[in-house]
């Protein structure tokens, strides 16, 4: 490959994934005498905490989204590769690519996760995850059309399925949809319809739990419970799915279990680590644990190889508390972050810094406009300053690559006049979907799918 | 139908179309006692003058559509179908829709033209057009793909038929596809490659008359070139393309021909009518031109039909002036608005109004940043002042609807810093494309069309 010069004496930093660990990484090695190469299958980084904005018609995907070449251009050291890593070589130092072969001499994974049904893949193409900026156009696709279709469904049943949303998962982003869809349909779309009241939606959050938002403190949990039966949202906790169809989901609830029909079912319920978890456990024997992450060392290494580090969602890192660190941007960013001291160090030839340590700057989840919650350790937040923290918190790091100060102004727009700019409908003909509303069960999955 | 009562004694106005000519005919008659319903496949009016942008990476799908339900949420008396008309029957007085039928009893047909590839059908998956959403993000795709492809790329001439984009058509739309990509080249992505230069690309824009711009005063058309050439692109004009495929165009020039070795081709050469102007033929024995839309009488109905009505693109308009009125969006708007005024006086019992005449604000094309050509009828201007005209005038029809400032915000401020923020490439994995850029010449055109 003709960015693999051999005569390059330089050490090389390979950073697989443009994600939050991997941009942070790439981002703090810019001013060092070492060659990087970020490596990622898209051409942009997504601030994957907005992306439920884009699933519900607020921001466009480019809102959220910075251009990799563009954040590092001024980088000389820094090359970018639209690319995937398929395997990882430890004796030789090199990764496979789709396209040829890398030589390295620091990897750092930082791969991330996807969805995980718990077995139950066959569910995804009734309940879409919410990763990628096509699941956000999936998702928004659907919400938007299961409208239409029930202002065009003349059966009651019918036409009721198609406004009932259920949403598994109570974690961050089932209580960020669940609030979004709540105000869709109860303000943005409240006068647009003939035939239906789109009051009459019904938006039911499943959770397995004995609380929304398990990790946040009882209070507020308890808190955005109210924040989103205010907002006209069902609360079933301690429910487990058991089986979902194109047309109903079933819910267990302790002994008994109920049928809820609907048609647009959204899944933010598990997620499994990116397939290169098995991969570093199968060529450098990683460990990994139950959901495939990989365990780290205190310097996020893996065991025996000082020279290979995961970092964010796809590391499991032990060493700090009572519960591995969670999945989130601050901890991915800041593990980016310590990898460019680590190696910093090891380039000048000094001792490797002290074990990495997550800062906590507190847990945050948003209900809905002037609503959220907010765990900042010393104190906790709920409604409208929580909302503010929340706002201002996403827009810091949002415009810090690419200046989206758009997005602010979007949702200053927003906040006013209550609208849905981005509400369009896109893809292939909506009108198939819409038409056998009565007729077939399955168009709605097989078609948007 | 459950829309379509029996018992409603209004009169029953049916538009086809949420384009220009149709939303405006539908916001004029909202405060009648007519019974309005709109027609539309898609769920958003589209601000079709600016798909370029999104075409070229400046602003967002979102940021030029909007929602009709929402356009039209305050209108009482009028209803949005989600719907196709498949046929009209002019003796009963309906319109057959893909779910179900409806009687009108006035019917204004608006549906507009897609691409005419002028008997070579064969060529669309080489050289897409721009006449949706869907052409938009696909033209998007495959710009950034090529850069991408490009990069990878060692073969010194693969590469430069990666940098190679010809532009079919020197009318508005070819003119500013071809000055926005030049911009990209020169000034967007300047700094975002390591193995390739891309002020080296090469924008080639093909016309088959003697200048671009034909229906301009000579003089602006000379302009126009200039501020093309300055900004790198290739003008050939009495230029006829013989050949597309997926690796090459060929052009005739007098006696010679030439090829270009080229992997991004776009089309902006020529329209067709849309299919409902075969079915007025057909069914209301109306007149059709050579690119089969439909001949209007003077106050815009079909001859010998004075209640069915076509406007917009699909019109052919020949009682003024020597040509007949150009399918641009200030002839369907004035045409929408003198519909209504017709209905309201016909409702009224009044007679017709003067045959329908359009007033020409002038003519609008735009070369690049600070550059563009104005006819105002009275004073011809280019350069940065017909700029400012241009981005006025866009802005003052762009906000109508939607209020989208949010539009005019992103120019200002890719203004000043010449960013391509909506360059993402989404849809399926790009890697096939750009990985076996070297291996197959057929693989860009069939994935990513």
């Amino acid at each position: 490959m003709s960015n693999s010069s051999a005569s390059d004496a330089r050490h090389h930093v390979v950073i697989v994934g443009g994600g939050f660990g991997g941009l942070y990484a790439a981002k703090a090695l810019g001013q060092t005498d070492a060659k990087i190469t970020l490596i990622d299958k898209r051409n942009f980084h997504l601030f994957q905490p907005l992306l439920y904005q884009v699933a519900t018609g607020t921001v466009s995907p480019a809102d959220i989204s910075s251009p990799l070449r563009l954040v590092l251009s001024n980088q000389a050291n820094t090359q970018v590769l639209l690319d995937e890593v398929t395997d990882i070589h430890p004796d030789s130092q090199t990764v496979s690519l789709k396209d040829g072969e890398l030589h390295y001499d620091s990897l750092i994974v930082a791969t991330g996760v996807s969805h995980h049904y718990f077995g139950n893949d066959h569910w995804q193409p009734y309940a879409p995850g919410l990763k990628t900026v096509e699941d956000a156009l999936d998702i928004r696709r659907r919400i938007f059309v299961a409208f239409e279709a029930a202002e065009k469904e003349s059966d009651p049943a019918k036409r009721q399925a198609w406004l009932t949303f259920v949403i598994i998962g109570g974690g961050p982003t089932g209580v960020e949809l669940a609030g979004a869809i709540a105000e869709i349909a109860n303000s943005a779309l409240q006068k647009d319809f003939r035939s239906i009241d789109t009051t009459q939606t019904q938006i039911i959050l499943v959770e397995g739990l004995d609380r929304v938002l398990p990790p946040y403190p009882t209070d507020l949990s308890a808190k955005a419970k109210d924040a989103l039966v205010r907002l006209g949202v069902t609360v079933e906790t301690e429910s487990l799915v058991t089986q979902v169809e194109a047309d109903q989901v079933e819910v267990r609830q302790g002994e008994g279990s109920k049928t809820i029909p609907t048609r647009t079912v959204l899944w933010a319920a598990g997620v499994k680590a990116s397939s290169l978890g098995t991969v570093l456990h199968e060529r450098a024997g990683a460990q990994l644990d139950r959901a495939g992450r990989v365990m780290v060392e205190p310097d996020l290494s893996i065991a025996n190889h000082p020279n290979i580090f995961v970092i964010g969602d796809l590391a499991h890192f032990a060493h700090q508390g009572d519960r591995p660190l969670p999945g989130i941007a601050p901890v991915a960013m800041q593990q980016g972050q310590y990898m460019a001291k680590l190696l910093k160090g090891r380039l000048a030839g000094q001792a490797n810094p002290p074990a990495f340590s997550y800062f906590d700057l507190g847990k945050l989840a948003v209900i809905g406009q002037n609503s959220a919650v907010v765990d900042l350790g010393f104190m906790k937040l709920s409604g409208f300053v929580a909302w503010l923290i929340w706002v201002f918190a996403h827009i810091y790091y949002l415009i810090e690559f690419d200046n989206k100060l758009i997005v602010m102004i979007q949702w200053g727009w927003n906040y006013f006049t209550r609208g849905r700019g981005a509400r369009l409908i896109t893809g292939e003909s909506v009108l198939p979907l819409i038409r056998d509303a009565s007729k077939s069960t399955k168009g709605l999955a097989e078609k948007v799918g």
